[in-house]
């Protein structure tokens, strides 16, 4: 039995396999003193531990089991073994606009229940369109895997190189860009694409999955369809995340990528948009744009790509008993932009007064965005909000911690001038800030978490 | 004109206002080079800085004008003069139930637009009950002040003075205590008290405001009365928090203390329960238990006070080009627990592994909460929520972080040794964590965003 046909295991796990007869894609049983599992043996990434075998249950979920000498194994039966090979491309139908999938990583590019970073057992982004032939009949695709790798190990230099190559193709010609992401780091992603990617001619759109496809009630396929029609199809020329906008499989919203955050760890409607509505909704093959505040598809348009990013950006959230010296070493560290997730309307403890005077005079940017998440900062009501704009920090409006996060981060990449950061954090670059509305709007939303 | 007249007023900014003749509570006049504004002066807080005076406008908000030897100051006319002496108390009506309204401070306890951590210009617990006299008729109510000071000022020995202070109430014979609290950290105190206070016999409700009772929409009035019908009505048991279910001003939501968030920097519905349904509602001055699940009132019950908090916990909120190297400082600073706020179902990046493998190695509790807030952390899904595992971290089933944390501050008070920690971090002590929903029992909950 060859390493290759149990892919990712090594030592002592491979060495019981091996001796059991078993290879990756069989049913087996292992038997342990408190426990039996059976299910199909499925691959581990290379970086996984060798102590563990990883067993895919008839649940759909994986369990691993400690490999022990007391453990038994057995091989039961034969599965459908994980096949890594492309299906043939669909005939690519003229007439049909151009547009490119971009493969990340993560769920939605894997076929068995586990994200991996090995690049033999992540599906290519050919296969994604192998395995949802509708794609043909609405798009001529190309595809590109540009990372295979877990959203929550992407970094700054990981948006850098996706925004560059999201530039590329449209400079190519691509009609629409479609990005598979892992859902886990992709409403960051696509707050840093928002602001990387200026005066976009047309649609890109992040897509991710919450259910891998090899599970019945995988949203894979659904939103991958969605988010190829709302690239191609779409009038709007900005950065959007597709995902389901309900647990009904035939509803999909496009949010945009400074106004979404993940809010759920497994419902397929993680995504919520923040302080706004979503820009579109696909259902029935049909996208409709569901506000008239966005950027038009513009093939004349002439896209300004903006890819920097900074490395020295820290998050404090705040919270009772906040150690206020951990500002102090994060400035001594070199940080050149802090952003406070601060409480309610804006505020930290006074005992962070000293440690943010410190960081703001030895010329880091200090911003505040609320830990609500919903709502806006107004640091004018209370004398805590007061002292703290004494001290220079910035209120981000109705910006949520994680896009003013990534938005220093960028700013910290256009400019090291710590007055022209501040003015550009204070631009609307990509529909970070929504207008302000009036207290007594609010009363219309009913009890939607969502207003404004 | 006496100091105490304008009260919090000092240096330049009593002086421009002694020089023009004007006292707190007149109405007047500032006008600058570029803007005038009118409206009522209003006392400071003895921490303000000595170069703004602040007016309350007609809308309702305040202002903050700086003095500059150009600014023009008119007295126009005479407002209401804020008033701090407490009104008569009502008379006290035989064969009601006994409360306690304990006072911490926030804008339900400040009848202009400000809070204050100056005794004099805050409200006593007495006043509120003055203002309110509609609880004369539900309730004997005793009040306290136990502090005066903004919410983002409590910290860690607040929450055990306020415990107990809530404990004598409770053995002195209270049959329900109401705290009435800023909303900032309102949700943390909440979960705070609901680990310190355990075998509770009756009733204890944080209640706040988020408009202050001079304004026309304010909610502070309605919550109170609210919680004190649940502190001495609800058949619970158990430390709850109450405010507006929605916008409407008739229905007022009461939360498990363990299992609640503030959603919003504004409304008066911010308090949002998550992954549980609100233990109470009260509505037409009737409290109806919205589950079946919970702690009963019972006199008999004794009291178990547990206080302590530690305040070497730390909170590490994960995010793409997070500095790993922040755990390594937390731990050389003495930190016993470390809070992570992960991805998706309970990750963070490799990058922090190592970091994570040195503080459980030197004894820290590293635990993980999901940043996604809705939902429960899996860390047996993907490899790297099986990794953290194998590196010693928690995972905290379905608590969101903010209650997570405060659990390992109360764990951490009740214990140094880390494996008696740990057990206890796991055990459910207050409500903290809920049964485990199938998968398939969300689609039930249709799109709202509280479903489990």
């Amino acid at each position: 039995m060859s390493q290759e046909a149990n892919s990712g295991y090594k030592d002592e796990a491979l060495s019981a396999i091996t001796k059991a007869g078993c290879q990756v894609g069989d049913v087996i049983r292992v038997t342990s003193k408190e426990k039996t599992y059976e299910g199909i043996l499925i691959p581990r990434s290379e970086t996984a531990d060798s102590a563990h075998i990883v067993l895919k249950l008839k649940s759909g979920y994986n369990v691993g089991v400690h490999i022990t000498p007391e453990i038994k194994i057995e091989k039961i039966g034969r599965g459908t073994k994980p096949s890594f090979a492309s299906p043939p491309l669909p005939e690519q139908k003229p007439g049909l606009p151009k547009a490119v999938i971009l493969s990340t990583g993560g769920t939605i590019a894997s076929r068995v229940d586990y994200r991996t970073g090995a690049v033999r057992s992540a599906l290519s982004a050919s296969d994604l369109y192998g395995v949802v032939p509708e794609l043909s009949d609405i798009a001529r695709v190309e595809t590109e895997i540009v990372f295979s790798i877990y959203s929550e190990n992407l970094t700054q230099k990981h948006w850098t190189q996706l925004a560059q190559t999201v530039a590329e193709h449209i400079k190519k010609g691509s009609e629409g860009v479609v990005i598979a992401h892992g859902t886990d780091t992709m409403a960051y992603t696509a707050a840093a694409l928002s602001f990387a990617l200026q005066s976009l001619p047309v649609p890109v759109i992040l897509v991710g999955a919450q259910r891998s496809s090899d599970r019945p009630s995988s949203d894979a396929a659904t939103n991958l369809i969605a988010a190829v029609q709302a690239a191609t199809r779409g009038p709007f020329a900005e950065v959007g995340l597709a995902m389901h906008e309900t647990l009904s499989d035939t509803v999909i919203a496009v949010c945009r990528g400074t106004k979404v955050r993940k809010c759920h760890t497994s419902r397929r409607d993680t995504f919520k948009p923040v302080n706004a509505t979503p820009l579109a909704r696909v259902e029935n093959n049909e996208v409709t744009m569901l506000t008239d505040d966005y950027q038009k598809r513009d093939a004349a348009k002439n896209l300004v790509l903006k890819p920097e990013f900074s490395e020295a950006v820290a998050l404090v959230k705040f919270h009772p008993g906040l150690d206020p010296t951990v500002i102090d070493w994060h400035v001594e560290r070199g940080c050149k932009g802090i952003l406070l997730e601060g409480s309610g309307l804006g505020h930290v403890s006074k005992f962070c007064f000293d440690s943010i005077s410190n960081a703001v005079t030895n010329g880091v940017v200090v911003a505040l965005a609320s830990q609500c998440i919903w709502g806006r900062v107004n640091m004018n009501v209370y004398d805590t909000g007061r002292d703290l704009l004494v001290r220079g920090v910035i209120p981000l409006e109705d910006m949520f911690p994680e896009t003013a996060l990534v938005k220093l981060m960028w700013v910290l990449g256009q400019t090291s001038d710590p007055e022209k950061a501040k003015k550009l954090l204070k631009t609307n670059v990509a529909g970070e800030f929504s207008p302000r509305t009036l207290p007594q709007e609010l009363g219309a939303k009913g009890d939607e978490l969502n207003g404004n």
